[in-house]
Parts: C-alpha cells; sequence; structure tokens
C-alpha cells in the first residue's frame, strides 16, 4: 500500500539532472510549491569525465558540477527526493505522481528524465568509461590532442564527430557495422576526403584491450595483419535514446521522430499542464548540453509559474 | 585611416557578456577562427547585485560572475578586444567588421550585443542602483522580503513584477503614469484584488531619496498628507530595448514587433552568415536570464560550426 502525500504541490520535476535542478531552483523563486523527484542528483552530469565547456568552468569534474548544482537548488530550499517515478495519472484536474512508495499530487508537472546514450554493450564499456571510452566527442574530443582515436557510427553524429575529431587527433579510425556510411552527403563527402579518417566498413568491434586506459580493440575482421587496432580514444556515436516511460503515452505526449519529446519555444508538451527541458526533449535545435538543459530548466519553470497565475 | 587586419575570421562575435563569451568558448572548441569583440567583458552582468539564479552559484555578484565567464573564454583561448564596432558590411562574399581603429574580414558574425533596460532618467537612479533600485524582480526581490516596495510601469512586466513581489514583500506600490493599466486583463484582475498591492495611477515619481540606500520617493501629487513615500526598494519595469546599431538594418536583419531580433530555434537571423544570442534576441521564449543568454550562445556558436563545415 503507498502512503499518499497530503500536499497539493503546484509543480512536481520528474529529474535531477541540469534540467531538472535548474527549473526546481526558478521555481523555488517564484514561490511555487516544489518538489523535485529523481534517482541520483546532478544526472548523466555525474558520468562526465572533465568539463571545459560549462561557462563558468575553465575545467570541472561532472560530479562537481552536478555537486554544485544542488547544493544552489537546496540552498533555495528546494525539497529533493531520491525517488523512481513509476507512474502519473490525471485525475480530478491534478496529477498523481506514482513511485515506489508514494503517491503525490501536483497541478503541474516538468518533465526532465534526460537521455543515455546508445551502448555498444561491450564487456568493459562502463569500466572504461572516461578511460578512453567516450559518448560525446564534443566534450572529451580535446583530451585525445596528437592521438589516435575510433569512432564508431555512420551517421550524421559519428561524421560529424570524426570531422571534429580529425582536427584535433593524430587519426581518427571511423568503424561502421554497414556497407556503406549513411547521413548527410555534405558530410560523408568530407569524411572521405579528408587525409586523417580511415573508414572501416562492415566492421565490428568485438572487445575493449588496455589495463587501466583504453589500449587497443578487438574487430572482428583483421585491419592488416592483425584484428587488434591500438587506438587511445574510443567514442560511441551510435545515437541516443531519451528516457522514457509508458506514462509519456498515457498522458498523450508526442514525441518527434527521434522519440524526444516535442516542445514549443516555452518547453510545453502536447499535454496541458506538462512541461519538459533537457535532453528529453528536442528543444534547443536539439543541441543538448549542460547549458543548454539549464536554460530549458529556467523557461519551463517561468512558464508554468505564469500557468499558475493565470489559472 | 583604419587599419585592415588581414587575417579572416571563420567567426566574430559582436558582444562579450553571457551569450557572446559562450558562443565564443564553444566556438574555439570546434577550432573556429574566432574573434570577440566587446566593449567590457561580462556585458551589463556586471551590474548585478547580487545572483542567486544561476544553477551552479548559490550567490555571487555580477561581477564575479563576469569575470569567471570571461576566464573561462580566455583559458579556452578566445581572442577578446575591447573594441566598439561602428559598422558592418558584406562585401565580397565576407563581412567587413568595423570598429573605431579597425577592419576585420570575417565568414560569420554572431550578435550578442544585449539590452538595456529603460530608464526613469532621475538624478540617483544610476548612483542608487543595487542599494534599493533594481530593474529585475526576478533577480533582486528576494533581497526585500517583508519590506515595503514601489514597482514603476502599467505592462505586463510592471504587473508580474508587483505579484511576484507581493509573495515576498510586506507592501507593494505599483506606480504609474497613466489613466488605467495596460497588459493581460488576468494579470490587472489579480493585482487588482492582492491585498498588498496599492495601485497609484496618474502618478510619477519625481526624486529618489535616502543616503546610502533608497529609502523613499518624491512623487508628483500627494500621497496621504505627503508628496513623499516611504520605500526600500524601487522596480523599475517600464519595458527593455536591445542595443541596436544601423547596420542591423542595412544587413536586412528582422526584428519582432518589441524591437528584439527574430530567430530561428538555431538563433539564425534574417540574414545569411549572421547569428545572434542573448537579450538582443527573441529566443528563449523572449525569458532573458543569464542562463538562457548562455545556452543561445552555446546553440549560435554550433550551427556557425555546422554552416561553415558544410560551405
Amino acid at each position: 500500500m503507498k502512503k499518499v502525500n497530503d500536499t497539493i504541490f503546484d509543480l512536481i520535476i520528474i529529474g535531477t539532472g541540469p534540467a531538472g535542478l535548474t527549473a526546481s531552483l526558478y521555481a523555488e523563486r517564484y514561490r511555487l510549491k516544489t518538489l523535485a523527484l529523481g534517482t541520483f542528483p546532478g544526472g548523466t552530469t555525474n558520468q562526465a569525465h572533465k568539463i571545459c565547456n560549462f561557462p563558468t568552468e575553465v575545467e570541472i569534474t561532472g560530479m562537481e558540477l552536478a555537486e554544485k548544482m544542488t547544493k544552489v537548488a537546496l540552498a533555495q530550499g528546494v525539497e529533493i527526493k531520491n525517488d523512481e517515478v513509476v507512474d502519473i495519472k490525471r485525475e480530478d484536474g491534478l496529477f498523481s505522481i506514482i513511485t515506489d512508495g508514494y503517491i503525490y499530487k501536483t497541478k503541474t508537472v516538468i518533465l526532465a528524465k534526460g537521455m543515455h546514450h546508445r551502448k555498444l554493450g561491450l564487456t568493459r564499456e562502463k569500466e572504461l568509461l572516461g578511460r578512453g571510452v567516450s559518448y560525446c566527442a564534443t566534450c572529451d574530443g580535446m583530451f585525445f590532442k596528437d592521438k589516435v582515436v575510433g569512432v564508431v557510427g555512420g551517421g550524421d553524429s559519428a561524421l560529424t564527430a570524426a570531422l571534429y575529431l580529425a582536427d584535433i587527433a593524430d587519426k581518427v579510425f571511423l568503424i561502421y557495422r554497414g556497407k556503406e556510411l549513411k547521413g548527410e552527403p555534405v558530410w560523408i563527402e568530407k569524411v572521405k576526403s579528408s587525409e586523417k579518417i580511415e573508414i572501416l566498413l562492415e566492421t565490428n568491434i568485438q572487445d575493449l584491450l588496455g589495463e587501466k586506459q583504453l589500449e587497443s580493440v578487438y574487430l572482428d575482421k583483421p585491419y592488416g595483419s592483425s584484428n587488434e587496432l591500438a587506438i587511445q580514444g574510443l567514442f560511441v556515436e551510435i545515437g541516443s535514446e531519451p528516457r522514457h516511460a509508458k506514462y509519456l503515452h498515457d498522458l498523450d505526449i508526442k514525441l518527434d521522430e527521434n522519440n524526444f519529446i516535442n516542445v514549443t519555444p516555452d518547453q510545453k508538451t502536447s499535454a496541458v499542464g506538462v512541461w519538459a527541458a533537457g535532453d528529453i526533449t528536442n528543444g534547443s535545435n536539439g543541441f543538448r548540453q549542460i547549458v543548454t538543459a539549464c536554460s530549458e530548466g529556467a523557461v519551463a519553470a517561468e512558464n508554468v509559474f505564469r500557468y499558475l497565475q493565470k489559472k
């Protein structure tokens, strides 16, 4: 039997990454009765090895940045609970937010559950994350200056990552399981004409090798005389997936063609009373960065405030 | 005779506030040959008394935050010049950026000159800024908990500021020169029904009084027995103006109905090769905050990168 929390919240934010935390900070400043529910404060930011593109930090670990954001939200008086939301139901003009142990009632919702990069599914992938393995070329590319790196994938994100890395690294192997690269012709053309990029088609990585750091990958076909390809960095660019749940469908929240939540410029979803912010949306022109997530959180909270004021 | 700089830049950013600095930081990470031109690093952020709504800072002065952002941009290798742009011309597929002393050539431009709040034009207005006088209720409202404040203006921004402050302050005087409040009926209704807000119509402030802090304002008609009205805070909400220049018109850059630069979700303006970010635009649903400006700068730089890659 779940415990029903008696408070009727103005706003419940689902997700406590940069988008959710910034939304909660703004909501608190608007004096909205707010609750932020998430499994881990700071979200996937915690996974970033080093961050050098947040506008106020020369260099910071993801964990430190996540900690700073959490501290700011708490200092403003935000109530944060580590609780996983399992369902959302619309009842009597309110939303019931159902977690493992509780039922919370709220007038409005901001969805900010973020996304996860698609993984290769290799044994040592998690262990070597931040030790050669990365899911974000823009974030981590600069750490591979004059080194040899690999990019896995054949679509636009892999192609642009390879081009970006070609300007930094000494050599880039683009490793793709398909017969032909897909994505925009202009990217394919540029990748093919780059002297630094070597394309390995119909090739899969079977294993990640190295002691404390990635040292090489084991391919399913030989490259030169060996199946082992020495690289110091491997960028996995096989797409991303928003963190979904069945309740998105139940609430009739419309998604874009890549399954991200469709938002209007005020971060509104197609369901009245529900906003969304951060990586889970198609906002910020699809450029999913920590600073864009924060911004979307702020915009969402401001619009929740206006919505409740008018009600 | 102006000196012509021989470099052809990939990108010149005009304005070095949060939007311009973040754009420059991202541009540098994309390895674009970038120059940021502005009159003062950090822009109007420097004027903020205290900032408590930036997602990684519990409390910081505008000057400190501006300094942090400038430091990050410089650490990434951004070239920043303190130079006022007087004209922009499109010539031979490039832009000529003309400052007092120099002419710079560039392939693309990001406009990030920000905006300034309309001033009352009173003698001590500048001196008392951050000492009772504020142009941003969201930013500074919390410093007036249980105090008596005034809001100047009769439009939506004044009405919402008054409502916001009514939840924090002990009493709010809404001071407006017009005969009737304008703006959305719902705001007017709410302002009129608030027990904490007192509306003074057809009233102008003639003088700001107080030694080191604002203590009262002198009105052009008596309130009760005196023309002097004791308030500790005065929020000037008579609109904002983007920082414009004649070159916007020459480049055929379209503005919205409030004279902000119309941008698409990728921060593009109506002129090919010209992007805009921050307070000067109608981006982020018109919610002009430091964090939204940073985000717009990042999105603009990413799109300049894609544009140049495809060219």
